[in-house]
């Protein structure tokens, strides 16, 4: 027990002390966020999140990769997001409007997570309303980088949004099947096949 | 001077009154909307926001409708968003990210905004922290807007993405050019003539 509340102890640490470098946080905030908080470790290919499943969860991740994604009339899966280190995921369409879950949420790899009741996060702000500024900010960056992948969808050629995916996730490429990268990106396998071997013959 | 000054209190009092909607808003708080707001009307065509302009403004839109785009390498423009009444509009990546301007944002039809400075909105939550509920709110509807936009762009053909599109915006193509409408759906005019020439066919 003792090795298992101290993994978690570290775990959740990394998670406040980034939440300390935008706001100050009392004892009482953060004895809270151990409440609420709960370490997952998912293993590859589990799914934690399906438009079947009613529980709202958010995870923060600690380690791993995961992805969101829907499934297309066709069958076909698009991928919204990608998770590594310090990066949120959820089906934040349903949690934030409060509508039925569309979206499927995958560990692409093995994962470490810090996972929440959205219900718990949305009610933090009552008693801790510190904590506004803190959500706030990574609100408003979340529609930055909203706002940038819809620009480049829009203006960039699938090379060049391949080239910056690959500045965004370095090494993405190591465990994710090709066909997850090229539901991101908006293209058919083959079309990433050809982008990388013309990108192999100018190297 | 009369007439003018009860234009712009009954123009705020529309924001005001939407606020309260979400928050309790108190005498202060209210009196101080009133020192940061300019109720500003443009003209048709005017541009308000441009890459080569460093003051950063954020627009609530009265009347009207107003549109932000972004010009690729090749020319071309390419829509973000379109703004008619009761939405926000301005260069989200400049203010969030603290990033130099890289979106114009113009008046498509001749409109009226209440303008704030971003700085003066940024700085009202310390003050007045009862606006980061209302504000929080509005970022969480901003990324389920924006996440619905990205899968539609990835699931949906161009037809369906029109057809969303005229629901959305009813009666935008009565003043809107075929071109912004094509350039935020990411098709060519071309495809977008045959879209609609296939649709009144159905009809």
């Amino acid at each position: 027990m003792f090795s298992e509340t101290h993994i978690i102890f570290f775990t959740l640490k990394t998670l406040i002390d980034r939440i300390r470098h935008t706001i100050t946080l009392s004892p009482e905030a953060e004895r809270h966020i151990y409440t609420i908080a709960k370490e997952q470790v998912i293993p590859k290919g589990e799914i934690i999140i399906s438009p079947d499943k009613k529980s709202r969860k958010v995870y923060f991740v600690m380690d791993g990769c995961l992805r969101s994604y829907c499934i297309g009339k066709d069958g076909k899966e698009h991928t919204l997001q990608f998770a590594v280190q310090n990066w949120w995921i959820g089906d934040f369409i349903a949690v934030y409007n409060n509508e039925p879950h569309t979206l499927t949420v995958e560990a692409v790899t093995k994962s470490i997570v810090i996972e929440f009741n959205s219900k718990d996060l949305d009610e933090i702000f009552i008693p801790f309303p510190e904590f506004e500024p803190f959500q706030r900010k990574n609100l408003e960056l979340h529609v930055v980088s909203l706002h940038k992948r819809i620009l480049n969808q829009l203006q960039l050629t699938a090379q060049e949004r391949y080239e910056l995916f690959l500045q965004q996730y370095p090494d993405i490429e190591q465990y994710t099947p090709n066909y997850h990268i090229a539901s991101y990106l908006g293209i058919t396998q083959q079309s990433l096949s050809r982008i990388r071997a013309e990108r192999l013959k100018k190297k």
